[in-house]
């Protein structure tokens, strides 16, 4: 039986809405063992004004037998909740949330954690240095080959840089780090989406890919050079705009950009709210929605699940696929 | 009666004949005065493939009066053909083309131009040290303030920076530069596009827009200070993933991204072979397609004239717009 872990987020977002919305969603049919760390309050707070259509247990440490149970609710602690606003104790909630449910993953209680969205600013207020999940992930585990993925059914793209200044992308864009993410992604296509021979496009990082150095020189400097040493399944450099505009992305298994709006942009527009952010490289399975913690909305029951969903449907085909290949 | 250029841009791409397939289409019905600036052993070459169904004359001159006659084939002097090569000729002859077609708006012989693909290259070989059009336009008729739009049914565009590395966006997008655009880019959407008052939408240039300048400090050093001196019409910065994500183009006239590929790859993912490019802030009407030369498919009859087409209209439109509030 496969299990999964649910953080809750920042409890001050619409997190822990669309997590027992997905919860009602696919508990009764999967019989999977569920986890779903959140705060008691917040998860009693939410299962006073939505219909809760799982049974559940709410629990301060996971039991070692559990039967007969759709879903653990496992407490972290009281956080109070003030819809839309950046609070610290929600910072520190959603912190405590995503160190629990690595810690059940690397025990082995859970094969995969889905994430909900976090508050980067409620994170620097509760003193939590990290730009996002990917990075506290990465730390975590002592991973330092890995790679943001973008996974929809229209199309799978990584970033070579995440969560930096455009100013500083150029300097970053090293040989070292594209061949981490080349080897981190061909790995990830093979052995979390089964495909046996993956190929990869790598975009340019300037306009009209660079134009033969007219316009930069990094596709001739950092990127023509690996192409020639991975040819036989990486392709490129493409010319950015034109590789969307004609949709290229059909042709390949995955779309390496240089940087986090090259990709998200157009990941977006042609997925929104259908969209699954995917941590390549990490000893577990992490995925998550590709929206944000949507403060305008919070605490109004309206939010939409299905990006979440998406991502719990990812993580359960990724962990048959990476037990198949074990 | 208005009168249109049409450039036959680079002859070794598809330039010259989704030209000829727009006369085809255009000129029997709108009754526009249509000169088509391009080497005579081009356009004939051309009319021994292409059934041509427009009266014209071939010419060295424009003449003074001009009268049942579809089209003037302006010829600029012989050019060899070499389907999908980089020529020096070639080139050449693309550049003289848009500069004969810059003399006769000057001369007020043409009201608008609608310029074909070039090549970059070739015009390097041919010793033309612009990076596209719309510099090279802007040098011809002195003018400062200009900006390159994208337009479309489904949005309008512009670029606060063009064709230059993204290692040097940061450094040029000061407050003066983005309050040129602005200006432009206001004046243009009024007079060219009849929008009396337009409601702008600026980008950030950072992922996640900087995150309140955790990534970044160009959207609290320079974009923010702007919003409180023109917070009337213009809105921002917008994180830009979300931007497109969520579709908010749709709730402004004209989108400002801060570099090339953050405007052009959803414009182009929306609108590939519909959209069209304008120079805005010219005293002349400039439109052209979106796309390239194509030398992979030059030479073999199968080019699309959709983009050049709407070209065509949008020139249409924006002389008759500017007319009116003259």
């Amino acid at each position: 039986m496969n299990s999964f872990a649910f953080t809750c987020g920042d409890v001050n977002g619409i997190g822990p809405e669309i997590v027992v919305k997905t919860l009602n969603k696919i508990s009764p049919k999967l019989k999977q063992k569920l986890i779903f760390i959140c705060p008691k309050n917040v998860f009693e707070n939410l299962a006073s004004t939505i219909t809760i259509n799982f049974s559940y247990k709410i629990v301060s440490t996971i039991p070692d037998f559990i039967d007969k149970l759709d879903v653990i609710i496992l407490d972290i602690g009281y956080c109070k909740i003030s819809p839309g606003k950046v609070t610290k104790s929600a910072g520190y909630t959603s912190y405590k949330s995503i160190v629990t449910s690595c810690e059940l993953a690397k025990k082995g209680i859970v094969d995969s954690i889905i994430t909900a969205p976090i508050s980067k600013h409620a994170f620097i207020k509760a003193g939590i240095n990290f730009p996002g999940h990917t990075e506290l992930l990465a730390d975590f585990f002592k991973v330092r080959k890995f790679s943001m993925m973008f996974v929809s059914k229209k199309m799978k793209a990584a970033l070579a840089t995440i969560h930096i200044p455009i100013k500083k992308v150029s300097n970053q864009l090293t040989s070292r780090k594209l061949e981490s993410v080349i080897g981190t992604i061909r790995l990830s296509l093979k052995m979390d989406f089964d495909i046996s021979n993956p190929k990869i496009a790598i975009l340019g990082l300037n306009p009209h890919a660079g134009e033969s150095g007219n316009i930069g020189i990094e596709e001739i400097k950092v990127i023509e050079p690996l192409l020639k040493k991975y040819g036989d399944y990486v392709f490129g450099p493409f010319v950015p705009d034109a590789y969307f505009g004609n949709k290229l992305f059909n042709n390949f298994d995955c779309t390496i950009g240089m940087y986090h709006d090259q990709v998200l942009i157009p990941f977006k527009l042609l997925n929104y709210n259908r969209g699954v952010n995917f941590t390549a490289g990490l000893p577990i399975v992490r995925t998550s929605p590709d929206h944000g913690t949507a403060f305008d909305i919070a605490g109004k029951g309206i939010a939409k699940e299905d990006s979440i969903v998406e991502a719990f449907m990812y993580a359960k085909l990724i962990v048959n696929n990476r037990k198949k290949h074990c």
